[in-house]
């Protein structure tokens, strides 16, 4: 089928995922992960056949992110089961209110229609953006990378088996079966039909969506994140958050890039920075981190001299650019010209400094004293996520099942006239 | 000054306006309302020279919207007061979760940023817009049309000297100066710079900026809403609904367009509809409504018959089309394909019916035997209103404070690390 029929064939089934009920809806997604599990041997035949034909063509991080395993398969169906016990994210009662002429007007929950994805070589993804869609009430429509369209296909007649035990339409799950380009832009610009496209992976995919969508487009991702240590900072609290920000997982957007330090603790600091980040940890066998130095930074410690990108790069690696700031104002000016809106810290025991900096970061989540690395739908208690909105629009931070929902007024009258 | 120039003046006081406290933008709405007041005499003048100059060229209902009086003027500052009085809309905490290791995790209500408006030629959606803006902590950039640009000038002006009053940035209501398409194409691609867009006008204007906008739009306005009349409809109260919603003000974006009839009921209710929106308004000097019937309705009542594009028209006039449907279901799936997602209405006394109607129609406002008139922030409660939202995406509806508001997530920790 051409990506059009696939389309028009999802389209036709959300008035059926709108009716279903909550308890339908969980039904499917148990069977999902049952048959998820009963056909783990041809999903990992599938996989084994993506990573043979993707070795030539890309990196062994890629190779590591596409390969799965017994135990990787098991994770995604206890990932789709737990989706299945989260409340009901649908039919709740938002707002309320009753005139005094009676007319009763509720604000509830509801699907949003169809919601497409477009993403790279994850192939859990799959699996996960199918749970979260079933739960919310919204037919998918998943656009995967062409390395992993063996495993998707397998995974997605294991999720479509499960759909159909409890009687729902297959299509309310649809992988799209051509990789190519063509595809991807024919989901950016299905006016009327794609309701809300996701892009989820590497910042060229989420740049191309952003700038050629013609339907509404959530941006996700790219994480530039600043800890900023205030002249007020407990300096332990302040090396154990960087080195855990940067350190704990560097290849996620929520793991810092940019340390900015107020002048007038550097000099004491900046040392026990290199001590954490460098030296020490090479002591422990463990990765060193590679720091780049603005000019102030550079009189103080060793490192590279950061260059004209270094405060707007998303590294996702053992690199930690530092700037030395005037103080609390030239932090968030920093932040407010360099940041991508996704998570920032504060590192202080100052309220001031807290109040003004809490108050002026426009990003998705700020932080005092903590460690950006929270910024995940599991760790605020959403119970999973979608990906973590970077935009400002319908939804920002974590997009857990809340997200993945619309609402509509219904108004109740007895003949109410205006 | 260029269009870029006055928006990047504009973009430049978003922090200021993000830090005023409650008290302050309520102060600066307050002398926004006296000065309005105080200038009535200059507003009035330059109204008074757009008035002359678009005679030639616009219809009497676009110099009817255009043309200002100390009445309207004084209104206007009325609704500014109003704004003032209604609750603070952000700082409010949305959402709360403390983790079993401390953290504090808040979701609390922030300004957007950046609001551009486009609109027409209706001069109290500047004072309207700059007012919503303002109490929401936003900054706002407003482009009206062409005939009311000395009108809007003269408002500008007065709006300005009430930010001043109480200190905050005059660019925070910013009045485009160039009324050119290239103005408003401008806004359009403003990206990184406009937070939000949204238009505010006639179809031709909405579809303009929807199609092209590269920055976050939101769609308003259009109006194809229904009144479905089921075959258990109290009949009295489906003719005295479809006489309000198609009468009471037919120009507006909330009134019906389409009636649809169960088949068991048209033959009695068809031509009580005929007597009650021709013979007895004829009768009592009011405009007749022109019904355009589908070739079953066309069997029982006189009347025009449907043209092809009749059931996807916004007529905005003493218009209706009247379709006869075999069964709920049937209005369901007309209402399906021929909607804009405004408002629909079902009249019946049926539950299962009800349930089945509010639970499948997919529009902002689903309505229980009650006039579609009621779609309106004032109506609903919100107290004001930017524009109805006909999307699903950030805000559906009505678009009250709330909806110009968006939200971040401030973590609280003690050194927390993951």
């Amino acid at each position: 089928m051409t990506t059009a029929e696939q389309l028009s064939s999802a389209v036709l089934v959300k008035g059926q995922m709108m009716a279903a009920t909550q308890a339908v809806r969980n039904a499917a997604l148990l069977a999902m992960a049952d048959a998820l599990e009963r056909r783990t041997e041809e999903i990992l035949s599938a996989n084994a056949l993506d990573v043979e034909a993707a070795r030539a063509s890309i990196s062994d991080v890629m190779i590591d992110r596409l390969r799965l395993s017994e135990a990787r398969i098991a994770a995604m169906a206890d990932a789709v089961r737990k989706v299945a016990s989260l409340p009901d994210p649908l039919g709740r009662i938002l707002q309320e209110y009753k005139r005094e002429d009676g007319l009763l007007i509720r604000k509830v929950s509801v699907p949003i229609g169809v919601l497409a994805m477009i993403y790279e070589s994850r192939p859990n993804v799959t699996s996960d953006a199918a749970a979260l869609s079933v739960k919310t009430g919204n037919v998918c429509v998943l656009r995967g990378g062409k390395e992993a369209i063996r495993t998707n296909r397998a995974i997605a007649l294991a999720l479509k088996e499960g759909l159909a035990a409890v009687g729902l339409p297959t299509d309310a799950v649809t992988l799209i079966e051509d990789t190519s380009r063509e595809s991807a832009t024919a989901l950016m610009t299905a006016v009327g039909q794609v309701d809300l496209l996701i892009p989820r992976g590497g910042a060229g995919l989420i740049r191309a969506c952003v700038e050629n969508a013609k339907v509404p487009c959530i941006e996700t991702g790219t994480g530039i994140c600043h800890i900023y240590i205030d002249k007020d900072a407990d300096p332990e609290r302040a090396l154990a958050i960087l080195e855990n920000a940067k350190t704990s997982r560097p290849s996620v957007c929520n793991a810092a890039e940019v340390c900015l330090i107020h002048k007038d603790v550097a000099e004491a600091l900046l040392p026990k920075i290199y001590d954490r980040l460098v030296s020490r940890r090479i002591a422990e066998g463990k990765v060193p981190v590679e720091l780049r130095l603005d000019g102030t930074a550079a009189k103080i410690i060793k490192g590279k001299a950061a260059g004209e990108k270094d405060f707007d790069t998303e590294f996702l690696d053992y690199i930690l650019a530092i700037a030395v700031v005037e103080d609390l104002s030239s932090a968030i000016a920093h932040i407010a010209a360099h940041s991508t809106g996704h998570s920032e810290a504060i590192i202080t025991q100052n309220q001031d400094a807290i109040d003004a900096f809490t108050l002026a970061v426009d990003s998705a989540a700020v932080y005092v004293n903590a460690s950006t690395r929270f910024t995940d739908g599991g760790e605020f208690g959403l119970g999973c996520e979608m990906g973590i909105s970077t935009q400002k629009m319908h939804a920002r931070g974590p997009m857990g099942l809340c997200e993945l929902t619309s609402y509509k007024y219904i108004i109740v009258g007895e003949g109410h006239i205006r």
